[in-house]
């Protein structure tokens, strides 16, 4: 790894201070930073910032400085290109991120001494055909294809097939399919499973649906899934929507389809030797209720 | 009883044959009908044909014609006169009717011989308090007032308490309070127990939340509850919303704060002395897996 | 209150040396203590310390030194005395004992001065009625009444009776009929709502069972719930097992019927004025993932 | 497919009616039946008719009558061998038999022209490792590897591994170990999600864990997953078991730890052509409300 790309969410690094600190240690160290401080605060988009797609295509190992949300974002850009990804949480702890921020000098150490691995995370690759066969390609995710009601509307009917097979018609607040990585996240409050990251499955998940007996169903990564919107109760504008990762969102029709894959690209993460999923789920989401231990 | 109302909900009798035809079986039997078709003809409201509060104060009796929407629908607007209710349904089998479209007249007849008790349904009456101290009075209603975000933003953050302590603050989809009737309802479906619609308690049931700790709490019908709109992702106008039984909307604003507590006034259903809940619910949720039994 | 008993669990208190103390506090505030330490040494139950019944009766005030396990033995046994308990935690923090060992004296003082109040807590009195009509008095219980399989078996046949009206039958693990203060016990982890537990409420919880439409159901304090053995896959003896609080256990045959409900005593807790239910359970199960606020 | 087997649940065909007819059927259409009714007779095994070893290699199919239960127990004697089976239901439906007793010959006939596909259900095989070394080999099962507590005892303490790294501690009435075909079974009734039966992963259910926090979690079929008994609270004989299928048990002591990963042989399910999964799905645990579907 020679050129390393850094992205920073600049409200989580408001003077660049991280970010000027990593350029200079990668520099120190003989590695090309593809995104200097001075580009970095020239940019517009004062949310995350984000070099354009020539920038990415010479990036060897892309550091993103934020939290989780930052990490998915950068993720959805980079995955095209198969850009190796180090998160440096500057947030709240979080799944993606490989390291805290008083330690990421230590581990892009251990990472220019290859003392890595590279996890490749699935991702969805979604498209939404409406009912006159007009198709659009609504983007890639590393969490979760969410269809949901909007708005005053409480409930809406979707089907779901896989491989073209029905699975069941739902009246529900909304439909999850999420990838390992997104399992921890909104379908995890939904009710469902936690899927080991490393591995290349769905889960498909109801929101507070209307039938007691509407289950968490996992497929295989080579599944196609397609939720369909059925019906709309109240017939206003924006009454169902698809979002992708939470940050990218449409507006649905009735008699859209929205159709969910395996994306061709993967989220490359750069994951030191030592560190594993199990170890992050129990800090992160395990609880242990030491005081209801019985006697 | 002498005097009878019939509200109709137009959509499930649109020629007013059935309504016609219970008004000419009660005139026949020498009952007082207040709402003539003539008069539900000529009303403007083309969902609910609700009439005037002034009919309303001489019905001894108001027969709904319609389904657990329509009866809810109605139910908020009689409580106050204590009208006791005949629910006629003419949707999919409810929880609030009483008598089955083609068991109606042999119903009224039990009704007229006396064979009948009133239920008490506890309702809940609900104000929203703003951050500048103003305060709405919101309504009243028998099933359940939820908070939720709406369109595209996902997480809400909301307070709750319950005579002024605080349970939690939950990061979540939104937040029901439900009195027993309204418990098999929207509910149920985000998790929460069955209470006995004959008893006064409340259920407070978060929806999705983020804590995986986050349970239904259930409470006494003498408790006040809050919930607080703490915080709101997207500062877009309409994120937050709350609904009474799912028909009346009012948006909410940050540090909004509504008031939730047992109504003064109780919705009076007229019920057959020898119909109960269990039985209901096991013919309405209950889906017995004989197939699963083992040997 | 002038005479105070002390029941010790001889394991968390090994050397008498907190129950030495608290006696010696109390004596030198020129209260009564009905168990001296020499009692406690030589009783038999190395498990808690029982005084017997005319100990009991002369007590105005029994402080419990032990766990949760320790107050719910002991309540069983002061209940029908109407002793007000004070529990003194020398476990892992739990949901009854009002003060941790450290703070012991400054909250005995605060009784002293009459700084508390007495809440009562519904209790559960069970009978098992056998299908030949002999019944055997299974005593009271503070938090559930619980019927399960034992041994190898999987499956048994469970229904679920409140005052004589059938709610269902279960095929399950088993069934719990938890007072609010039992439903932050064993209800909770099969799925049960909490109960506030200044109330009188039951609520019913299947253990795993087969049909996924059934849930918790909570019924008024002044029901009467039966759950009657239907049948039992193996026959074993000892596969239908009922155990009251976990600590009082009965074999079942086929056709048994268990009888619950509210007993004539409640547990009366001495409560500091400023503790409240919801801090504590915020404090026990709350689990707040900070880490997983969204931005 | 030239030799066919039968292997017949006597107490589902208590005159080897169904067995005989099946038997004819196959010689009028110039097949061996490898296992004579004759042969069936003289069984001791009075609960599922099994034929030796040396039978089962000269089987090119085996149809085995009965329910799920019976094809399961068949399908561990089975799968060394490679036997596709068709599963005849002579009980309640079940999602294992591929046929109801009245199209039994219909689909054997389409079976004779080949109008099947084999699907194959990936196994669990077990064993059990003590604290001194020693090896039990559990055998394999089809759908569910199961450690709970026994007895009068309600809790244990477990720990569960993947792949030799710690997921978690648990204290709770139990651990499920399912592969997709056991996903519908004792798993779903604890909580977990589906599983698509074509697919080759486990899920890990916790049964009423003390931890709110615990979740099905979803591992690879290539996953080996270990269940170590931490702690047993009531050191009485039998108060931990292991059982397989819910058909064989193994007592357990303390630190006792159960291997479980794919077993080297799969269970060999002859489906037909226009059968799926979710269409089975949905006539077994779905349970539409139709009725709540709202307005």
């Amino acid at each position: 790894m020679e050129n390393f790309g850094i992205l920073t969410n600049r409200s989580k690094d408001p003077d660049f201070e991280m970010t000027k600190l990593i350029a200079k240690w990668l520099e120190d160290n003989n590695k090309t930073v593809v995104l200097t401080t001075e580009l970095l605060e020239s940019s517009e988009d004062n949310k995350v910032n984000m070099a354009d797609e020539a920038l990415y295509k010479v990036m060897d190992c892309a550091i993103i400085l934020g939290g989780d949300g930052t990490i998915i974002h950068s993720a959805r850009k980079l995955a095209v290109h198969e850009v190796p990804i180090v998160g440096v949480n500057l947030g709240t702890v979080g799944f993606l991120a490989e390291v805290e921020k008083k330690d990421a000098l230590n581990v892009l150490e251990k990472i220019l001494s290859e003392e890595y691995v590279i996890e490749n995370r699935m991702m969805l690759s979604t498209s939404i055909i409406s009912s006159n066969g007009n198709m659009i390609n609504a983007g890639i995710g590393l969490n979760d294809v969410v269809v949901t009601r909007g708005g005053f509307s409480r409930i809406i009917e979707l089907s779901v097939y896989v491989n073209g097979q029905l699975i069941d018609i739902y009246y529900a607040d909304g439909m999850i399919v999420s990838t390992p990585t997104g399992s921890t996240a909104y379908s995890l409050s939904a009710g469902g499973p936690i899927l080991n990251p490393a591995t290349e499955m769905m889960v498909i998940t109801p929101i507070c649906p209307h039938s007691l007996t509407a289950r968490s169903i996992v497929v295989s990564g080579e599944d196609e899934v397609w939720v369909k919107v059925e019906d709309i109760r109240n017939k206003e504008d924006g009454d169902v929507l698809v979002t992708i990762d939470g940050q990218i969102g449409y507006k649905l029709n009735k008699n859209d389809k929205i159709v969910i894959k395996n994306a061709a690209h993967k989220t490359k993460l750069v994951k030191l030797k030592d560190n594993n999923f199990y170890t992050l789920l129990r800090k992160k989401i395990g609880c242990h209720l030491k005081e209801r231990k019985p006697k």
